[in-house]
């Protein structure tokens, strides 16, 4: 067994001697024609990245970018309840029809296709990962600027094969300050590092929590160290974020889209800043 | 294809037309003697499910009992972190010895097994599944009254394998009032009801959190809804439990053990109430 049987699909069960699978990058559907698609990813589940994702999307659509949200999180998709979207995603001859947000953001999950939102889906990786590739060979996109697609947390078969078969533009890392979350995006920087797209950045999500009454900043999971972290792993350090009992409300009652916040206007920004970057540097 | 061959490990790989292969349940290493195998399990990541496993460990054993925890969150496991065990698990001429925290709690985690704590597991679901599996077959556990498994989250590949290849006596169910995490309970509830062993109960972890100014409780995910979420899907309600900065912080210093809880206490109290409830259905 070679070493890149390790992450392979058919590891643990393939019979054969020799192999001649060199994974490949996956062709769009016909009609999608997408500009820049960007993992948002974290090492450890809980961080926030759903919601992160989400309202990432909604900064740029802001910004007057098209977007679109790819749940890749198949055994605990949440995107769709986040914008509050809850009809079946369409199908055509040609290929899967995104599911549309209130404001215009193309949203396409597990939980879109599914007859009832709780059903558990109870698939091994094989099979999960051919979903998620699905959502990006047979899903009609159309033109965006930006797909954002949210990864299940950790290091195991969906992310391997998103890094693996999806052209990947860049990576966006999500925390939140227990340095039990950040060894495991340590452990997720050092993952992307075997694959070719840049880290565009790093989010410190849930950095401290505001009192409604007494407005004491508290740091419920320890003192922020996002950007200490950034500067470590030699990634940009995008911003940080506090946990806010309004975006879990609206993010709840599916109404992201109604959150304001400088601060994740911000992040977009400096998003894109790096996107620039990136492109210049290919240029270059 | 037949329904089973959805959750069979060598889904979507597999080329055989007929299948033999029922999952059987693994037999434990010769020298180990275990009581009550119980796997505790959240839909969503970020509950605090590593958190309340540990302390659930912690409570068992003040109580007298001897415990054990099996971190079967390969890709991303935090267990050893929590208890401040660093050095290398053993290995005898009869199987790995698991490491053990200042109090006395066995412990195997794939992190006491790798050079670097931060080095990702890039690794495919049926190799995550046969680590895991050996965690049971090959550990030397000796004499437990209770062996805690702390699942990875959702209802992938681990679950799976655990729920069809450990011989468990019983779940416990984390969530956090997060609507979003309840819809991913509500998968995992009916994921475990596909399979045999009963749910002991569901605890409530993040319910709120107290300024440690002004002592307000602040609802930090929205209003606590564990005690109606359990009776909603008819299984016990064990507790809940604040989001206390203490603990994180306790749990980022590796001193989980020093953390002192009446809450905790009180469930894991009422967790072997429940045990016992179950054991006497078993005899009658």
């Amino acid at each position: 067994m070679s070493e890149s049987c390790n992450s392979c699909s058919a590891a643990g069960t393939c019979t054969t001697d020799s192999c001649s699978s060199e994974p490949k990058v996956s062709e769009a559907q016909k009609a999608s024609h997408v500009s820049k698609v960007i993992a948002i990813m974290s090492g450890k589940g809980g961080v926030g990245k759903s919601s992160v994702t989400s309202m990432l999307a909604v900064s740029l659509m802001r910004q007057g970018y098209k977007v679109g949200v790819l749940d890749a999180d198949i055994t605990g998709p949440s995107i769709p309840k986040i914008f509050g979207v809850t009809g079946r995603a369409g199908v055509s001859k040609t290929g899967i029809l995104p599911s549309k947000s209130r404001d215009g953001i193309k949203l396409m999950s597990l939980n879109l296709m599914i007859e009832t939102e709780d059903d558990p889906v109870i698939l091994r990786g094989p099979l999960i990962t051919q979903i998620v590739n699905q959502f990006w060979t047979d899903v009609i996109w159309g033109e965006l600027d930006y797909l954002l697609i949210d990864l299940p947390p950790g290091t195991g078969d969906v992310p391997i094969s998103v890094f693996q078969s999806f052209p990947l533009d860049g990576v966006v890392m999500v925390t939140s300050p227990q340095a039990l979350a950040n060894m495991v995006v340590r452990k997720a920087v050092k993952m992307v590092r075997n694959y070719e797209p840049p880290i565009y950045g790093l989010i410190e999500n849930m950095a401290y929590l505001q009192c409604p009454d007494c407005t004491k900043k508290i740091e419920v999971f320890g003192k922020p160290k996002g950007e200490e972290d950034a500067l470590r792993n030699s990634i940009p350090f995008l911003g940080e974020l506090p946990l806010d009992p309004a975006l879990a409300a609206l993010s709840d009652a599916g109404k992201v889209e109604d959150y304001q916040s400088e601060a994740f206007d911000q992040i977009a920004k400096r998003l894109a800043e790096q996107i620039k970057i990136h492109d210049n540097k290919k240029l270059a």
